[in-house]
């Protein structure tokens, strides 16, 4: 049988995972949304951000009790150390993803974005999501060859955002400048959402090898 | 006289202190690159952030060391707890004044901004920079007061935010779509820098006061 120790560091992963697979769930609806102009799910994804940032409260107060009961150390105090950071580059996920929905309520009923680029977030959008839902698997399976991966997977939202820049830097671009802010602001958010979800690939690698991760060039 | 463990923890915090007076004149200095188009002090600006990352993982190993040798609690376990936070928050700030010393880079001998905009700028920057000072004084004295009024003081770049997006937005913005760009994604890069200033501040006061402090919403 675990003892209660183990239980309460496995719960905590598990409430991680719930995190980053909500989060991953809260980007598919805000790329639904920002494609169809839909204010209701939108609304939706503003509405349910409150409950990530309690889970994110949560993590860390389950972080804090281990170290206080527990005294870890080696993998164990790694992993906490981790959970740390993971629940915050969740919470900051979220709150990027919130943006995504803030965006399409404030330009609602119009559409955020010209259809010529719309294509781009989409895509951005499925390769966010992707990550996401690798992370969840990795800060489940402790694969350190799988969270590798992320930081090659990551390369395909980097290739999006250049494209994208670059119709926007075209000097023929006719959708004026608030569709260029808005584009502009849209795509750092997914690329910075990738990023967190690199950087929570990253600090599996370091539960594992005992490696600290350098820091993310972005 | 101090014990081996009151020096290692007062050590840990000087570093970070150390951490973000650098952020702080790092700031300084990409502002007034911006100002001036000043690509020689960019790239003095680009080369030394490497010495923060550095410092954030002596920071982070040193927090670790704190935990594994002394298994703190209470005031101390916050400290540093909070030190991993902080030192992240260091971190993105110095990549965040990178990244507008980069902007520089790219479009020298053009300066960046168009004159109309440039000055909403430079009062960023002053804000940035006296958020981050502040935020150095409150790590050295634990000023639970003093660091609730960084959350104030963070209102000022929201308003210069605000400010320039009205014009960046007025359909007489003569600039074009590059400038439009690049004035969106700098207001973004110092609006994050003072609000990772933040919190640090609200770091303070948990350390202080024990209550854990809400998200950010941002």
């Amino acid at each position: 049988v675990r003892d209660a120790y183990t239980e309460q560091l496995d719960d905590m992963v598990a409430l991680l995972r719930t995190m980053c697979q909500d989060v991953a769930v809260a980007l598919e609806k805000a790329t639904r949304a920002l494609m169809r102009s839909d204010a209701t799910l939108a609304q939706e994804v503003v509405d349910e951000d409150r409950s990530i940032d309690l889970k994110w409260h949560e993590a860390e107060e389950r972080a804090f009790e281990l170290l206080v009961l527990q005294a870890p150390i080696a993998t164990d105090l790694r992993t906490i150390v981790s959970a740390i950071h993971t629940a915050s580059d969740i919470e900051r996920m979220g709150a990027l993803t919130e943006h995504i929905a803030e965006a399409v309520l404030r330009r609602h009923p119009q559409p955020v974005l010209p259809e010529e680029v719309a294509g781009y977030f989409g895509e951005m959008g499925r390769v966010g999501v992707a990550l996401a839902r690798k992370a969840v698997d990795v800060i489940e399976s402790r694969d350190a060859v799988k969270a590798a991966q992320l930081e090659a997977d990551d390369d395909a939202m980097d290739d999006l955002h250049e494209h994208m820049s670059r119709q926007l830097m075209d000097r023929n671009w006719p959708h004026g400048v608030e569709a260029a802010v808005d584009a502009t602001l849209l795509a750092r958010f997914y690329e910075r959402y990738a990023d967190h979800a690199v950087s929570i690939a990253r600090r599996i690698i370091y539960i594992v090898t005992g490696q600290m991760p350098g820091p993310l060039s972005v």
